[in-house]
């Protein structure tokens, strides 16, 4: 089985616009072209296009667009985690021995239709994520007596963050009380509390061990994949954790052979505040402290481990994009080239995302 | 690299009846456990779906709808060919090593939006897949000097065939002269001359050759695949030849150390008559004869060959499911299973599909 490292990425600004899914697609794999040596469009034998767009037939127009003629190209698609699981994808393929270089490229516009699963009954008349996020806020709160202010600090943290990224959808700063004292959407949650769907893309190149040197001094390695789907249906979770997390960050650890207290930057699937404290605690990166203990001592001291880039609250979630996004993120902080955002002598970083309610969830560990 | 095998099938009716995509799914996914020896829901690793239907995160719901709680699972979608785009996706996973064994399920409802592609502006006002079809057929015509009536031959020959196949869209007998007496839709191509959409939902079960003997006495290998996506618009293509499935033959002959004069059955994608003129030649299955000629031997002596079950015109076309059967077609004549169709003594087959005017292809090779 062939090593496959990440050796190339580019971005589009995650914005309000309307721009259309191709549009986002060429610029974030153009910003590829732009920044990888040697790149070459005769060089990448894949295309793999992550979306919940409608548009069809998306790896062949990306491929036109940006003159490759690709051996394998398809869209793939598992709402807000179909990045990831194109990245994925693409690493078999390349694992495989069928391919050696992958451009994997996703997308979403901000109106796109992944934000809404219809199919999903057992959410009642609530379709709408907020309501599956507010039970699990008051799961959390029952459970680890979590405060209003918890919750806020990972927001006010994440949007501090995200004022470091050039390309994020939000770059205001917002205080603990200002979340604490923005619009109540539910019960439980706020507007600030919220991610929110934009328009955005993100391109990655992914290469097999033969070829990566030639694109990159600085390979970053994919060492560790875990995934998990248990369902579709909200009403099937546990509200007090998220299993389908906890399944894929034990597979991606064994693969890895590494350990959560290895791990020195990691990007969190933060659809929501309630989401990070989850996601801390059930991947066991805060240890045996409380999760709400370990976020606002990261708030406090001004550590940016956990979301660098300001998570998808800061950041903001185009859905196709996002896995990808966090991936570029711990490639750029692993070859140190984070700039505000790095943190010092990161070596080994991890990427969690999550589906509908964390009906899924994927994790992966990179390497330098 | 761990060697892949197809273990098991099912597929549903293809019929002009509207239903939910969702259990076109489901009905194929339970015909492989219904038929598969010592299948079960926890031995399924991963669930890919192909489809052009727009509903979002259809892996998981299939999945949940089955029982099964698979490592990897998400949607793929290329078009008319999504279905071996999924099949090679799902084969890439198991050799790269992640899992073992992936249930593929592709389907399409007979109104799916798979059916025009808008993206392409080349195709000025024509925007249905006839008109290119009528392109080729005009082009076939000046270069080979290709009668109605031998185009009208591929017709009659496939719809032969479907009637021996239980799950046919067709189950009607044309002759030569109906078929050169259907209505007219453009100045080349008659209604007989196409293939359907339909709704449809077909399954295959691949697993590693580590556990492949569990499920199957007669597991059926993957030897070779080939893949190349040449663009997205029809104004790139030349006419007279369907050069990605050229270049994805040679790939897929060159994995398989085999050659197209030891293929003893083959599954064209004849979405119009004049598609498998130009496939049987540009595979090299025809050898040194005339495409017509090779065909017409064909209808003449019942050798059934080329598309035994009836192809896209016989079958019916329900886009997502359509690689994914003719693979199963594949499947049962080299396990001798294939009943009234049955090729005697069939040991190596080859698929072949095609997307947008073959501007991408896929060749598959199958032996025993």
């Amino acid at each position: 089985m062939k090593k496959t490292a990440i050796v190339g990425y580019g971005s589009t600004n995650f914005t309000k616009n309307e721009v259309p899914v191709e549009s986002l697609l060429l610029e974030s794999a153009k910003n590829v072209f732009d920044t990888t040596r040697n790149i070459s469009q005769n060089l990448i034998d894949g295309v793999i296009v992550s979306t919940n767009d409608n548009s069809k037939y998306l790896g062949a127009i990306l491929s036109e667009l940006t003159g490759i003629k690709p051996k394998i190209t398809h869209s793939v698609e598992h709402l807000c985690s179909s990045g990831s699981s194109a990245i994925i994808s693409a690493y078999s393929y390349i694992a495989s021995g069928l391919v050696d270089v992958v451009l994997v490229s996703g997308a979403d516009t901000i109106n796109n239709p992944g934000q809404v699963l219809e199919w999903d009954k057992t959410r009642g008349e609530f379709e709408h994520p907020i309501f599956w996020a507010s039970m699990f806020t008051k799961a959390h709160k029952r459970k680890f007596n979590t405060t209003e202010e918890e919750l806020a600090i990972v927001s006010a943290k994440n949007h501090k963050h995200a004022i470091d990224n050039p390309i994020a959808y939000s770059h205001k700063p917002f205080t603990i009380s200002e979340v604490m004292n923005s619009k109540n959407i539910t019960d439980d949650l706020r507007l600030l509390d919220c991610s929110h769907s934009c328009s955005g893309g993100t391109s990655i190149l992914l290469a097999s061990e033969d070829v990566a040197s030639q694109f990159s001094d600085e390979p970053i390695w994919i060492s560790g994949i875990g995934q998990k789907t248990n369902s579709a249906s909200f009403a099937t979770n546990e509200l007090s954790e998220l299993s389908s997390s906890i399944t894929a960050s034990k597979q991606a650890y064994e693969m890895a052979r590494t350990s959560p207290n290895e791990i020195n930057v990691a990007e969190i699937h933060d659809a929501f505040t309630v989401c990070e404290l989850m996601a801390v605690k059930d991947l066991g990166l805060s240890g045996n402290d409380n999760a709400s203990d370990y976020i606002r001592n990261m708030f406090n001291t001004e550590n940016r481990k956990i979301n660098p880039r300001g998570g998808l609250i800061g950041a903001g979630h185009p859905l196709g994009a996002t896995g990808i996004s966090q991936v570029m993120e711990i490639v750029m902080q692993l070859q140190n080239k984070a700039e505000r955002r790095q943190i010092h002598d990161a070596k080994k970083g991890l990427i969690h995302n999550m589906s509908a309610a964390a009906t899924s969830s994927t994790v992966m560990i990179l390497e330098s």
